[in-house]
């Protein structure tokens, strides 16, 4: 039983186009979930789904997701998302230009980008069908400079809501992760003064670097259990689990990683536990405002780092009003951008 | 299972796309299937479908259809046909508007018009927002004299195959439908000295005009099983079907009908019996041609008549052609458009 059309109206999606390209092999799916606020901005997963069902929820969910992102962040822009269903070793350049003409065929409604196995050298192929591409290497560059300062932001108006100021000298921060995003923003939280304690799987260039600025190290089983008053998952998703959470000892959660809660129940189980949280796609929202800019307006770094460093207000606010109302932080982030959506920027 | 890709690559279409506007009630689903002689053109069928399996099935059909239909008219456009979810009684303005909100964001590549269950006073909203719309009232108008016209010239091909001249007087012709096209073809079928006998099923005040000009009434049972040069189906699909073609006692099948054929085994079943058959999709698109017209160039109605004209050669080359191989008409029209779809206009 086919039930596209069930699906995107229980997710609230305006189109999910579905496009064939023998020639060049593509098989992809784009959703475009809202352009109330504006042209829709999400970037193109490539993953060899086991079946077409499981490619049509992931894009559905994640172009969900990335509306509610681009809302909270501020910008005049909608959500959307690609998926392209193949193996990373069957990507070609035709394949990614047939991409862009997918891409260019929604009339200027989707913007992409890089995403899950996809690079900016596969989005200079998908540049010669389409200039619907943000991201650029040549204009915004690499997102993950500016995902760091919003995060480290976000752990600042945590800090700020813990302990009535934002300075984070002798603040016990454990971070899990040093790729990319977590090493640039464990080197900020060093800088500023944290008693900073590292878990990461892989990255033992990075470990090394930062346990020679004064960083502890423990395993990620240790840093759950570990007394901190912030933990920053910045690596892998559903961290927060029914597992983690009865261990931690922490007094709040601020981190870059996506889908960090594993469900609604466990934001619900966190506020019990009195654990602030930074709900995640607020406060990692950094890169995608630094690529989302591409798409309305030219590309001012100033202007980008201004709208990142708000990410401290939004963050401060969503969790002041948890713990006024008791409710949990991400269904009140979830509302703040419902609501914009629903009723503009400014509402 | 959810099988869109699965089935969009075995009908061979480029972009199937599903849309939801909760506000305006609208459900559709548009189906692209191939755009390369030129942008895809095919009507908007409103329809109670029972599940949306059953609309997905309906557009993917009728969108390959029209991409055959278009390349054997010997137009530089595509196929594609939009299905909207909806009882008649549903039809309001706002459904029409987001409807053409669907087809703007397809960036040029669709152009809709008026079929099953949608009239042009529907493509007026439409209209309000994409001027991706053809068969305009106040350009191409009513198609059915055009489609009319074609299907006169396919008979006198037919006629031509039987006889060796395509001259019509005391040539037998059974018709069957009174409609639009069905009336305005025995109009022309009597002055052009046709022997004609007529079947209807409502049309009285027509029949009793046709009775007038000198044609005979038989019951639509009658009629298939009359003595006949040529049978013209002007009315309902399937009438060749497993019940109806033993009956047969015409020399050639030659109508303006949709569908006529219930299945391909029933054109081998023709062929076997040594009846000619006029590929329908053939002789019966004269209107598209009218209506299409708007999509690539400034309407000209002397332009169309040309081109409707030529449905006389195509329909006599494809019964020459099947007369000398064997094979049925359908298959040969079916191979002629796929064709020029592969090899482009002049293949």
């Amino acid at each position: 039983m086919n039930k596209t059309l069930q699906m995107i109206r229980d997710y609230g999606h305006e189109q999910v186009a579905f496009f064939n390209n023998e020639k060049a092999g593509l098989k992809c799916i784009i959703a475009i979930h809202n352009t109330k606020l504006g042209p829709a901005v999400g970037g193109c997963r490539l993953y060899p789904y086991a079946c077409e069902e499981d490619a049509l929820f992931d894009v559905l969910r994640l172009s969900r997701g990335m509306s509610f992102k681009n809302a909270a962040a501020g910008m005049p822009l909608g959500g959307a998302k690609g998926v392209i269903i193949a193996d990373p070793s069957q990507k070609t350049e035709a394949l990614f230009e047939a991409y862009g003409e997918c891409v260019e065929s929604l009339g200027g409604r989707y913007f992409t980008a890089e995403d899950v196995n996809t690079t900016t050298q596969d989005m200079d192929w998908v540049m010669r069908k389409t200039k619907q591409v943000v991201g650029k290497a040549t204009v915004s560059g690499d997102p993950s400079p500016f995902t760091a300062i919003g995060t480290f932001d976000g752990i600042r108006a945590a800090a700020k809501m813990l302990n009535g100021t934002d300075d984070l000298h002798g603040v016990k921060i454990g971070l899990q992760g040093l790729g990319h995003v977590g090493f640039d923003l464990a080197q900020q939280l060093v800088a500023a003064g944290a008693d900073l304690t590292v878990a990461t799987h892989s990255n033992r260039k990075n470990m090394e670097a930062m346990l020679a600025l004064g960083a502890k190290e423990l395993t990620d089983a240790e840093l759950y259990k570990a007394e901190l008053d912030i933990l920053a998952p910045c690596a892998l998703g559903a961290t927060l689990n029914y597992e983690t959470i009865p261990e931690l000892r922490c007094r709040a959660v601020a981190g870059a990683a996506n889908n960090q809660l594993l469900d609604e129940e466990c934001g619900v189980m966190l506020k019990k536990r009195g654990i602030l949280y930074a709900p995640d796609f607020i406060i990692n929202g950094g890169g995608v405002i630094n690529a989302g800019q591409e798409a309305y307006t030219v590309y001012d770094k100033e202007n980008v780092l201004k709208q990142v460093h708000n990410i401290f207000n939004t963050v401060y606010d969503i969790l002041d009003e948890s713990q006024k109302t008791g409710e949990p932080e991400g269904v009140i982030a979830q509302r703040f951008a419902e609501n914009r959506i629903k009723n503009g920027l400014n509402a």
